[in-house]
């Protein structure tokens, strides 16, 4: 059995398999591939298209998603190995996905950081859980990587760019009012190294820097596949020549915990969002930026409305690899 | 491609084959109109029959229908073209409804006003947001109209009492303890003027009119239906032979956004609540509410219960209408 | 028209008949029972494995289950006769009831007691105002008793034990911080009386005994069904031989609305935790649970997760036997 954790866990090969296979069911959606097969899609955070795409691709494919809100419209979840819970959580973990698991035939988690303390965060502990306890294949929907949006994003560039070897990838902090979750942007970073990009992490200063787990992956992704990896805090030098630019917030590591000593830095680099006239430097570059995603903020209304923005068709995306990834782990494909 | 959001944008033929489709639905609900399809329900406000009822509708002709609640377990929404998103919002209609239209085949919205400022709340911007994006079909499910309850008191009216052409139809506003929406109320006059109706708008006072838009639309559908329409302060004028009593609450819109003082005259008027005394006066009337509705506060038990009460029915012809509404739209019938 | 309120409404052959189809339905899961059939799921408490097993188990069956969530994503209820409804609930269960009967086939409702007063709570109005105006069948998803946690629970025990007859079986009140429902010790008297075991009530003090209706209604099954029911406050004498141990925990009827009278009783028996040291005194007694379930608090995680636990086969089989009442209710079997 398989799970679907981090798109670092899946060879090559596996990964090009289940993009080509979502260009497939983009163009045929409707197949038995979950006939009479349950989902279950436990949100510990908000979730739009997450929910809408999971929910409908198992349906196009013969299947039925239950969608479960712990703490909002379930019990709270306590996760903690030899937990005495006195406290607020009714619920372990444990019996929640074991549960789960005679019930449903794919189980889908999103489980955002705390953001108190990225040493616990960073353990990834509730996606961990899941996969541990679980009977059934897991697959991520954001925890601290986000592994679906990283295919949704591939797939929407090999539509636009085709060979995407040595491509120049810009994944760009912006700014925004609060500190974010990280989870995308190493993403990016796991995709775009993997893919052969050649990667520049734009970001103001190096405290914002991804964890050095994801900087040493996307560097070791990079050695292995012919792309590279470096860090630029000038976005003049960034972005020229660039045929992609990813734009992205989160919140930087070292600061975790005491957000209000991070905000006066992040206010000083409001300028980091995307525009036309640093678009303008680029050689026709995509724009990407994965949903939600707060317009005149992170990138300005031109910018988010040209052709070379590619944010719905990734969004759109979503749906057709979700469904991949599910026949896949289901091996109904 | 058409939107359905306001019976008035539809011709008179339209609206007569909707209803007949509706009524053949109920007789015959199972059918394959959007087998494989999905809809997706978007509640900025509470539901309870207008989700069951769009959920399975969309079941019993072989589709899916995804519900979604922006701001409660889906982000917050910005709808101002050109917005600088630096609030509470992280997502602007634009990318919703753009990525909503991707997944799915039809698109329900529910938005009531905000309450603060009638100028504003009468331009119905979330709803027009929506028709502006989506590139599929938009239904209305209660915005500052409700053209699903239309149609489902229409059909519950035909069922009752066949032709409708000049019998007396008494819409009358009654208390309520909060000021409420006046969706339902203009609605009522636009179809009951739409189908032929005499009609009495029957309020405490003339700051209780509805707004001039649906005052002179009722006043250009009588003209065009051959029926009519007057004002009435006086419930014993009003229920005299009336055929149709029709009962709601709404706010006066003079007062928005300072209820307080709204609040003595409203009070002033809980004897417009719904009596058996007052239905006496009538031509054997029916009485309809669209649900919820408080018992013994907008209409006594006895009226509620009587057999010439027609809420339920009216509640269950939501189901059969938005069907017919719903093949309408995307072009399966 | 039957409901499925109380195992005490049904016979002991229809219980033997619904086990057996749940049996049945564990080996063969995929039919056409529900077939363009709805099922209206109302929870006004929170829920996991109800609402993913019922929903779940519908569509199975080729039905889609509708969740509504009154006071939270739908209205508030209102339950009282006669109700003037001047506060906070804007619909009445009258209305709400028979509007989703003729939208759905089969009706489940979930509504924990209130924990103000019991003489109020005993009542069961919700229950009983569901199964007032409903025109179609009501299933208890839990209220004062939790009859479909007994069948799955009955199954387990049946799959593991095979012949229940005269086998000692403890139902052991655990500690918990808050007082909580008595719906599933209630019924896990009736079921286990029902079943023929000779059961013992374990409980700290005789405050703790469970409401006189169930005691009564307990020792009228064992004397049907030749089996046994006494009360126990002695922990060794109770585990001593016992084939089955059932834990929950649940607040003393005498302290109801004043709990923090009742609080240093139940923190003097924390030491009813069913531990191994208790278990060891069994004759390979099984442990059982329903879920949610706090670890280390109502049991050790060595008891937990033994062999002989049966917690997570007991929740699995919520799916089966709701299945089976669905399917019974509906006449579809």
């Amino acid at each position: 059995m398989r799970h679907f954790l981090n798109t670092n866990d899946l060879s090559r090969a596996e990964i090009d398999a289940l993009l080509a296979d979502a260009a497939a069911l983009k163009q045929s959606p409707i197949n038995d591939s979950l006939k009479n097969k349950a989902v279950a899609l436990v949100f510990f955070n908000s979730s739009l298209r997450t929910r809408s795409s999971f929910e409908i691709g198992t349906f196009q494919m013969g299947g039925h998603a239950v969608v479960l809100q712990p703490g909002k419209d379930a019990w709270g979840v306590a996760f903690e190995p030899k937990a005495v819970m006195d406290g607020e959580e009714e619920e372990h973990v444990a019996e929640m996905v074991r549960v789960l698991s005679r019930y449903v035939d794919v189980i889908g988690v999103r489980a955002f950081p705390k953001f108190k303390d990225w040493s616990v965060d960073r353990e990834d502990r509730v996606l961990k859980a899941f996969a541990q306890y679980a009977g059934k294949p897991v697959i991520n929907m954001e925890t601290i990587t986000h592994p679906c949006q990283e295919l949704a994003h591939a797939l929407a560039l090999k539509e636009r760019l085709g060979n995407l070897q040595n491509k120049k990838y810009v994944l760009t902090w912006t700014y925004h009012p609060k500190p974010l979750n990280t989870a995308v942007a190493n993403s990016a970073l796991l995709i775009a190294t993997r893919l052969g990009f050649d990667v520049t992490l734009l970001c103001p200063t190096p405290e914002y820097l991804l964890d050095s787990r994801y900087m040493e992956l996307g560097a070791a992704n990079a050695a292995e596949s012919g792309g590279s990896l470096k860090v630029s805090h000038d976005p003049t030098e960034a972005y020229t020549g660039a045929h992609v630019v990813y734009a992205k917030s989160w919140g930087a590591i070292p600061y975790f915990g005491r957000w209000e000593q991070e905000k006066p830095i992040r206010d000083a680099h409001k300028h980091f969002m995307v525009d036309e006239a640093k678009m303008a430097l680029t050689d026709n570059g995509l724009f990407g930026h994965c949903l939600p995603m707060r317009r005149n903020i992170k990138a300005t209304d031109g910018v988010v409305d040209s052709p070379n923005s590619i944010i719905i068709d990734e969004a759109e995306n979503r749906l057709h690899v979700q469904k991949a990834v599910m026949r896949w782990l289901t091996g109904a494909r």
